[in-house]
């Protein structure tokens, strides 16, 4: 499996899995229907472990522009693979998040319009505030990602690696999330949000567009502090 | 201990435990009547990792014919066993069934009949709808088993296998779950459906026996898929 | 560290964990009043985690006379060491209990005697039914055992082996223990209601002696029987 | 990385995930306000298994002036480095603190004082009782330091102490938090009280500053009960 195709794979199923939760949690006669908090986060972070099993050996698993820029940035991965990796996780997060229509689908005909279900694609603030949504934005990749370097750079897991991040994204969710919804991603922000502005989404309410720049420039920054706070201390 | 008899001690173990969490949340006067969708994921997680604990070494711990016969297709596990390891799951689960009809005797008794007790035992869907129905299957059963021959390979977790394996199992219920149940499993299903059909159970309600295929061809469709993707991948 | 030693700290440092958090959810005023059963059945989880992880290199953390009788009638534990270990044991979980009582004591000055805090030190049956609650304790602690034993054997998890029996305790609680509390452990149970009986508890209830008996004599059976199946098969 | 620098940042960490999730729990228009004891106990763990991540390499990750006075006084740490690690450890959860402050300050805003929001910073009492508040800490950092010291013993886990640690800390605030919050380290409280006490939060209540003594006496003692039992014992 080339590395283009891996993120491709594994940005799919980690979207598969973090808007199908989502879906779970809101859309009508769901089994899982106003689940709480901690089915929220433990399901992301699930999804971003399952992701990481999948693509890990072939791509490294960043499945994230965020990390691939910083990664770039920070001189460990080549800036040729940089657009092509962005590329292959929007496109894989579109086929993950279609692929939730699909499985969820009598379920968004049963869910009236007044809910609105743009928030299982993509990530929307709690309160409305341009410069603090990028702040937290910002804030929680940087704990994401200063995280995720550190725990590869002191741990010996044997394969449990992707079990370590996972719990991190758990906790990004519990510490971190309860402002912006903690996209600390902007492909798995866009290619949803992409997924249900162009399919037929039954019952479908905006796409918010005019926030989505939020979660991509918000994490790409919080990933750029990241690596440079890394890099000065190591 | 032979292949077989793991695989059906094995499966007993597993629908022992799973069937055992929702009778503590479905039967009245139970300490866990009512317990959330936390309680169901994380118990059917850790259901199927005691099953691998318990038939891995003996059998690889399918536990599953979703997951013998992909294995089949897929070239890596004998035709001829392929009969035989299905019989056996499905009586490990009718016989783990029996023992949870056993466990929670007293709480059937004192559970009327207006409450729907089979859904303790089979799976059923929230929205009943054919192609659907089967549709969530199918993709919830290539979730699990792609995550499953994606973390064999990818993963060198000294004995903690099963624990990932578990945690998969509970990010599947959390994503996949909340449309039909998550069978992914036709033993899981059927074996118990049996028991609940064929046993002296207090204040059953019916069986639903109209459904059933669809939890055996469903996750049978999604395992043959995902061996399948798993194949041209690799 | 003496294994008698070892016992009695382990024992009282699980029972210290499980007491404290029920006493968390049942006494006033606490914070985690009302907590669920997610709380209820990780916090014992991770209790018998800690347990293990401090007796485990020096006596092998039965920390139950269950546990302790079956590996003596196994084969592989010494019947001369069977009592002293079973004292330590129930003294180790007596003096875990009492801690707990001196930790909340203000909350149970502030817990009405309405409300029956036996139930933090003992277990007891959600429906009163003699033959049924033995079977029960039968069939959860039958489960508990195989389940430790297989793991036993089929795990190198270097050092992780008490987390993946915490997990083991996790589920018994989801699925087994909503009939009877899941004792599982006649030192568990018998320890902290001889504490609660004998110590001067603030506004105390009965401590329920006539079925003290039940989670002594079905985990010991459950017992026998786990490690009877278990040296039949292997 | 300098050992003083790794216990500035690592505690900054560990209070930027701890304060975070109770920030989240108690402030308006949070997507996780009125979350459970799950997210605070799970979140809390989580956030002392990352700062063990971060700083373990570098200074043995104390991130707690209990631990390092413990060790001290058992003859494993550097008495001259003491004063230094603990100035490092407060002055890193102010700044933790401080990145909270601005990660929600829209919703402090959206908080009315009447909801005190000196708890997502600083424990306090559920029922105000020196002495007792005092055993309580006692108690529950004696259980702590004591667990983590057998662990440490004990394992062998590559790379995943952190981990087993993190469920510890879950273990201690399920079992021994409900009662004053479990501060268990005298940085973690007195660092972000210090915060919320000079920084400009929106609609602040006050500091409790006559408690702030109890959870930097209670850990303090309990860490050399835990020691002083670990070395009579090994």
């Amino acid at each position: 499996m080339s590395a283009y195709l891996a993120e491709f794979i594994g940005t799919m199923v980690l979207i598969m899995f973090g808007n199908g939760l989502l879906a779970g949690l809101t859309l009508n006669k769901s089994l899982s229907q106003g689940a709480n908090w901690v089915v929220v986060t433990f399901g992301w972070g699930f999804a971003v472990m399952i992701g990481i099993y999948v693509a890990g050996a072939y791509s490294g698993a960043h499945l994230n522009p965020a990390v691939t820029i910083a990664l770039a940035v920070g001189g460990s991965f080549s800036w040729a693979a940089v657009v092509p990796y962005i590329i292959a996780q929007i496109a894989g997060a579109f086929v993950g998040a279609s692929i939730i229509i699909l499985h969820y689908y009598p379920h968004f005909k049963a869910t009236p319009q007044e809910i609105d279900t743009h928030g299982i694609f993509s990530t929307g603030p709690a309160i409305r505030n341009t410069p603090f949504n990028l702040i937290s934005e910002i804030i929680a990749t940087f704990a994401f990602i200063f995280g995720l370097l550190m725990i590869g750079e002191n741990s010996f897991t044997n394969g449990l690696n992707p079990l370590i991040l996972g719990f991190l994204v758990v906790a990004i969710g519990m510490s971190f999330g309860p402002t912006t919804g903690y996209a600390i991603n902007p492909a798995r922000d866009l290619g949803p949000r992409l997924a249900y502005f162009l399919l037929p989404v039954p019952n479908k309410s905006g796409s918010d567009w005019r926030y989505a720049w939020i979660p991509i420039v918000g994490p790409i920054i919080g990933g750029l502090l990241a690596i440079g706070l890394f890099n000065i201390l190591l």
